[in-house]
């Protein structure tokens, strides 16, 4: 389902070592008993999911988009990227009165977005999902503190059944509120980590709301899940994605630069940047994970790409169908001189530009890794999120990096508390 | 009005050597006799701009605004960064009923992007503004066709009035069809690069059609122009900022995060990424540029830059004044906790977290550059453009390059153009 090229086979360019490392890592993350194991909850996740869950969030997504027009979707991080990833891949570009639309919130901290959010929804009717595990997250909290103050503004005691809240199962203090409320409750794993959590409530919730299949989209995690799990170097994907970067950044390729020729992938771009650099960016080392869409960057960083410090890599999404397309067509005086692309759509130009710029990058030297999917709909964003997410544990435990924690998220945290004089710091 | 924090003195972080180099530079480029010293139209630009051509600009701008609800502006590259980037940080976060859209095309090659804007423009009254020096840049060529056919299609002869272009002022193939057509002109300046053209009608058009102040945005360029030109290694934050950046490179940082947490800058950051990244990344060498937005990419690369591979330094766009602003409000039952906020501004907890992240990433190894501007308005913007421009000039002088050529752009557009049998490839 997923094609992984490059110039080598995995076989020939690791060391008997590097082979012998990835079959254990094979064998600790299927036996569960691997560095960071608590958190291995994603990797069954999409076999394990009930249809009575699924029900429950076709459902609840029903009931919102009859009752409101604007979802407002309060997260950040895992909580956050998951949803606008999926999201942004599949709506449209443009729409000219959409009838229901996912906004974010609390993803950062700005007072105009907040104030510009309500006054944009004030003749709409909202509904709100909260999504933070402890539920005192800094941002998430700030942004719901001021929209749960206006939904009750607006819609008094009507309030508690627009407010959905996805939280830790047992506790926290978004748990303990939404019994209070009795809010809806939706519930983040202990064992999987933001973000791995988009095939969870945290991501599922969102996307249903916005209108788009979540059993395609878990169909499609559910297939990865089966099919990615052989312990194959070269016909397994996943391993072969992971185990060829690795052998990049060993090779002082330091930059991954991720491009695509399809700018809705824009938001996969950056769930995949947290995915890797958090999963990877530890004890002085790692891969920086790094975005470009094309052609756009080319005429940006494209330049330094072709010939600027050779520490980087490059490496694809390559759609092989377009859903929607243009053809060139012929012209009269053909001014601008494009009438040699006459017949060509919009999509195959792509297509070719890419085999261009990466033969002309990888003679630049850039080493060139393709990603190649078959088209971007529910189904092939499920199987493709999950390839990642399982290329990203190969990957970082080659490192000799547990994949599944954050520990240096808690020092800039740790500095902000105590300048803000937070009780405890 | 642009300050540049860093831990150290230029004095006394360079070496004598260095210093003599930095001076030569200066003179160089102030003498217009150095290397590339053809496009250095953009150094005396905002000074040189004469009243009649910025008042064709206001009243072309109106006349769009009168006649139109959207402006199409087509290009690429230098072509759209410069006046994106303004745009987006002057544009509220949300509109209800916008009464005039500036939206791009020919930014990227997609059927569906092309398809579902004209659809979304059907009912409103459409201008279009081209921009390119040659006219025949594939990618707003290729929008430009189809976008003109559609215009005839829908204004008839009429779409002549609706047409402006921005290109040449001599010869290439817009130039020529212009003339036929009847298109009201605006020029390309020879001299000026395209990462460089955002004060010329390149950027200006666009900027003034969605309604902003180009004046103010000139006078802030111009203010940077005067202010900017001494010789000061201190003092003179543009010359700080190029001399420091370049000498954590040769310490071995080679990437630089800029980070802000002002969303709305996120395309001045991609305007950024071009100016450095096209007038740097050569010959093998130069620091590749990397933008994140806070709070939000803390919770993603966040953990990366704090522990991972110890070759990036990270330097900030600090906004010190917010125009909208929330100030948390005191909750009865403090059941998110963020009681101890209460009476805290949202832009005070940013200038709060600037410190509080910038010292945790400073005690993990990451060195730390501030550039520190007052707000974000058209005068403000202006200067902070032009610093980045001259300051890319000195950095990439240090670095022994030709800031203002591109040469590496050619090698992927020849092999592209040979796979699609372009005539004369």
């Amino acid at each position: 389902m997923i094609n992984v090229t490059y110039s080598g086979n995995v076989q020939d360019i690791l060391t008997d070592d590097k082979k012998e490392t990835l079959k254990s890592i094979h064998e600790g993350l299927y036996a569960k008993n691997g560095e960071g194991n608590d958190f291995l909850g994603w990797l069954d996740w999409p076999s394990g999911l009930s249809e009575p869950f699924l029900n429950d969030i076709k459902q609840t997504a029903d009931e919102i988009r009859s009752k409101s027009d604007v979802l407002i979707v309060i997260g950040i991080g895992g909580s956050y990227l998951g949803a606008k990833a999926v999201i942004e891949a599949l709506q449209p570009y443009f729409e000219k009165n959409p009838n229901f639309e996912v906004l974010f919130a609390g993803h950062q901290v700005s007072g105009a977005y907040l104030k510009q959010l309500m006054a944009y929804v004030e003749d709409k009717e909202v509904a709100l999902n909260v999504i933070s595990k402890s539920g005192t997250t800094t941002e998430p909290a700030l942004a719901f503190r001021f929209l749960q103050q206006y939904m009750e503004d607006r819609y008094g005691k009507e309030a508690d059944s627009r407010i959905y809240v996805t939280t830790d199962a047992e506790k926290g203090a978004l748990r303990t509120l939404a019994e209070e409320k009795g809010y809806k409750r939706f519930v983040v794993p202990d064992d999987v980590g933001g973000r791995y959590s988009v095939f969870t409530a945290v991501g599922l919730l969102p996307i249903a709301a916005a209108g788009f299949d979540v059993e395609q989209l878990i169909q499609g995690a559910k297939d990865a899940e089966n099919e990615l799990s052989s312990f194959d170097l070269d016909q397994n994907p996943a391993i072969r994605y992971g185990a060829i970067r690795h052998q990049l950044f060993e090779q002082g390729y330091t930059n991954e630069v991720l491009a695509t020729f399809e700018p809705k992938l824009n938001f996969v771009q950056e769930w995949w940047k947290q995915l890797f650099g958090e999963s990877e960016g530890k004890d002085q080392t790692g891969i920086f994970p790094i975005s470009v869409v094309y052609t756009t960057d080319l005429h940006s960083l494209g330049q330094y790409i072709q010939d600027g410090k050779r520490n980087l890599f490059e490496s694809f999404i390559v759609v092989d169908e377009a859903e929607e397309d243009l053809e060139v067509f012929e012209k009269e005086n053909n001014a601008d001189q494009l009438n040699y692309l006459a017949g060509l759509s919009l999509h195959e130009f792509n297509l070719t530009a890419y085999k261009g710029v990466s033969e002309a990058h990888l003679s630049g030297g850039v080493p060139q890794i393709g990603v190649h999917v078959k088209k971007v709909d529910e189904y092939h964003l499920g199987y493709l999120l999950y390839f990642y997410m399982l290329s990203c544990a190969y990957s970082a435990y080659l490192l000799g990096i547990n994949p599944f924690n954050q520990p240096g998220v808690e020092d800039y945290k740790t500095a902000i508390f105590k300048l803000l004089k937070k009780p405890g710091y």
